[in-house]
């Protein structure tokens, strides 16, 4: 049984659009930060070194569908569950929701990099102390 | 079979990250703005009155697959499909590519509604002579 | 003597550009959710109804100087300090920092307007209640 | 006398907010595509690199002054003009006009720096063939 990892999102004014509501762009940025804090809470980082080699997590997917609107000034709750973890990639879901209002759900694949400037990013295994974590998270 | 409609899209600085590619999010906003210049050639506006009644297309679902970078200023193929014209929803289609390298490629479903300020949003059927022109180019 | 509103922004991911820094374009929006974080503190918010009137503070004008660049997961200090409480107008200033080194400055300034969608916005008089309060903070 | 740069930007629905109207951190987007593009015009890029030197342009500063409210699938008219060639920097105006209605006029100072990833940028001087475009432009 996979653990959500809880965080919460302030809607800002900047992340609505003239139809009154968040534009959905938003969830994706808003799915990419609780990726990013989840990894902070294990006391990792979404750009960081490993023995001098940039690492960071391209997604190769992503997806979302939109249950009912959310407002500027809403705080939703966004509940992060890491449904896989291969041996470079991870599916993270999401689950939107206000006050109990199911808002939006999304997934997103990303795969860890080795990103060096200028090039193309190449994949490399997850390393061993993160995937431990993500994999007790993901109940595996 | 479905018709594409081809339009372009340049890769601006903004829209990229600090892993120098273009950052995800960039692709879900190129995706609308080729959604809505699908609409524009067929005379319509993503977001206009039709009898006094504003309409416009929020979308319900959203998703895209990460094949190779773009990267600032490439001009990117943008190539959209409609695949399916229910009675209030669109599904589009998007393959993005660069010099015939598959960049990336995503769906969409927008619902034509009612969207009166302050209000939730309410499907209505897609008008008469906007359906027929996108079951045309759906191949319907 | 003005007191300083002071808050925190996290640097997401999104935030940045290719050359490995915040964009410039992610400061107005940190200005802008002080900004309203600082109305929110007096029991305020940037979209609101008082007595029926939709109101918001669209900007007429924004500036920001750069000093020194801020990067991914870097918790920015925001000081925010009211400059100036005209009838309708609001002006504000912004000193961002990370640990005591300068990292940019910026002004904006707010007009309290009444907005009707479709309308053009106009002028009202901030609400008594609020002026109050933002004379107060600048010290006037 | 300096000559004027024109060139013209759509108005997308991702650019607008909930006051229906463009949110006014898309005109710095805005100016800065616009300055791209005035860079592209003379044969030149925003990221390049001169005898293996990555050079790019971040700013400084950047100010804009809000006259109307842009909307959606506007067509804005950007008037850019360089008003200062210095040793390393460069000051441009951006006019924006919606068939000669003011929109929107700011300015930016970008300086021409060394930018090494991972390390902070260092102003070098602008390139004699492009220091020598731009002064035309700015009519020195």
């Amino acid at each position: 049984m996979s653990t959500p990892f809880h965080t919460s999102r302030l809607v800002e004014f900047a992340d609505t659009d003239m139809a009154g509501i968040v534009h959905f762009v938003s969830f994706f940025r808003y799915m990419e930060s609780a990726e990013h804090e989840l990894l902070r809470s294990l006391g990792f980082s979404v750009y960081t070194e490993i023995d001098g080699v940039p690492i960071s997590f391209p997604r190769v997917a992503a997806s979302c569908e939109f249950d009912s609107p959310a407002r500027c000034e809403d705080t939703l709750d966004v509940a992060v569950t890491v449904r896989h973890v291969g041996k470079s990639s991870i599916t993270y879901g999401f689950d939107f929701s206000d006050d109990g209002r199911d808002v939006a759900h999304g997934t997103m694949t990303s795969v860890c990099c080795r990103v060096e400037h200028g090039k193309p990013p190449v994949s490399i295994p997850i390393p061993d102390v993160v995937a431990k974590e993500l994999k007790l998270l993901a109940g595996a």
